[in-house]
């Protein structure tokens, strides 16, 4: 369900090293280059051109990266250089560090806690310690006020059971836990806030269902009852990522590019996040909601090479 | 601060697998040569036995090792065969279907939690998934009741910064809000377990220091004061852990054979689970908390093969 297309055969990294080298270098960067190479590899791929970029040429790729490029295609290009790990890191780190810590800020730690493996959630823990001398749950408490850093630490600590197995003794009693803190407005709940960061994706989707036919909404109606605050529409976004990321991505890029000017570091992060991902279903869904092509959105919001960036993540030529 | 001794040039895994596979065979078990090749190696040894013995003779090598020793000297050499993130998740499982669930039981999840590095508890939670096909949390909350659930959930949760880096603001900040806590006999106050939780180990030793600098006496002092139940001893040994794990495991030592009867499961976890790691610094600090040998308590404790192969993993030559 990726977007990006790979070629086949793909070089090697030292000839995807020798051309990158080739379009850095004389009067102008070479950006279309640059974009037909990394826009076509995978995360495993792109640490190996950055490996062997630095034992050709003694330099870090993403420091050339950041030299020879600008705007939101520098931004969008870095972001998808980095190591999948290290980029949601950074992107936590950001968005901790922002002014505003409104919703469009802070689902990024949502994102990495309720929509990724619990491996990958680990790594970003590991890379945000090594990266800032602090732990993300630290830096969450240090910046984040009650009760939404109440429920951003504890999706954080998460670590998922991957496997697709559900106990069916559960999804009704917790549904009924779920219903008992949402009909109180009581969003931070210890037990739903436990439920929503421990239990697996198989058996929360499970309880989802059990919510809606025993009690008639769903239960992301039920929270966003609740009020228009931050603590909803992190619950909120927590509740789709687990159920369906691909409705929580479509939204995100619906609501970069809708209305005047566009939120280019929501639609890069989505775009980048979730292009080695589901992006294919991201797209799907995105004509569901909005009966029309979330790929034309795109091409009419943005320009230039930050445009070919973003269409060649979605599988286009250039 | 290992006691193992590890022979030096160190045979070959298919040497060792060679010597193993004779040591099985005929009519008894050579119990000796197993502890002598088993017994002095440490953990990524072990595994490349484990691996080699699979491949030469296709047959686990815990497998057979199982069905040729028996008693404590087994579960002991068992414990030592696991992978390290194995064995932990094993016995934490055996913590929580026990029928008891006192201190004595629990302990060793608090110790997984608070005395390893974040990147060995992130591998126990792994195994635990692999293994038991559910998570380490959504076991604890099945089998342990509150308020001591609440307290291991969240320190099974951590993943601790490992650097030594120490905020100088937080220590009286934290140190207050512990002793606030412990005051009100809230030992599984939300602050409180947080702050156990997340802090690293080097900021909380620090504030354990401001505590008793502050208010007089030392927080596992004032901890044991607010009563004799799991919960006190549960949050005391989490202090131990993270301020010094040596007098953990050496109380655990002392325990396991004080009195009538030796508590085996404990001498072995401690041993086993410390004996490349601080098993030297135990060993002082046992001395210097009973004014006698460690080893020499051992010793009289225990016998045969059992001892033999705790006291290779204390350094003796058997």
């Amino acid at each position: 369900m990726a977007t990006i297309r790979i070629p086949e055969p793909v070089p090697s990294p030292a000839q995807d090293c020798e051309k990158l080298k080739k379009a850095f270098q004389g009067w102008g960067t070479d950006e279309k280059e640059i974009i037909r190479i990394l826009g076509r590899r995978n995360a495993a791929q792109r640490k190996e051109i950055r490996d062997t970029y630095q034992q050709l040429y003694n330099k870090s790729l993403l420091d050339v990266l950041f030299s020879e490029l600008s705007g939101d295609f520098r931004k969008a290009v870095m972001l998808w250089a980095y190591d999948p790990a290290e980029r949601d890191a950074r992107l936590a780190n950001e968005a901790l560090k922002s002014k505003r810590k409104s919703i469009t800020e802070l689902q990024v730690i949502v994102e990495i806690a309720c929509a990724s493996s619990p491996h990958h959630l680990v790594a970003v823990r590991k890379a945000y310690c090594s990266l800032f001398d602090t732990s993300l749950e630290e830096d969450i408490i240090c910046h984040v006020s009650q009760p939404v850093q109440k429920v951003l630490v504890s999706l954080v600590r998460s670590y998922r059971h991957d496997k697709e197995v559900v106990d069916s003794t559960l999804p009704k009693l917790e549904a009924a836990k779920l219903h008992d803190a949402i009909v109180a407005k009581k969003l931070d709940d210890e037990e739903l806030v436990l439920v929503l960061s421990i239990r697996n994706m198989f058996q929360l989707r499970q309880t989802f269902k059990f919510y809606k036919d025993d009690y008639g909404k769903s239960i992301d109606q039920d929270i966003m009852a609740c009020g228009k605050g931050t603590l909803e529409s992190i619950v909120k976004v927590a509740v789709w990522c687990i159920d369906a990321p691909e409705k929580h991505f479509s939204e995100v890029i619906k609501a970069s590019i809708v209305g005047f000017g566009t939120d280019e570091d929501s639609l890069s992060r989505a775009i980048v996040s979730r292009a080695e991902i589901d992006l294919m279903k991201v797209r799907g869904e995105y004509f569901e909601a909005n009966k029309s092509s979330m790929d034309n959105a795109v091409i009419d919001d943005t320009s230039g090479d930050y445009k070919d960036f973003l269409m060649t993540l979605l599988g286009a030529n250039i």
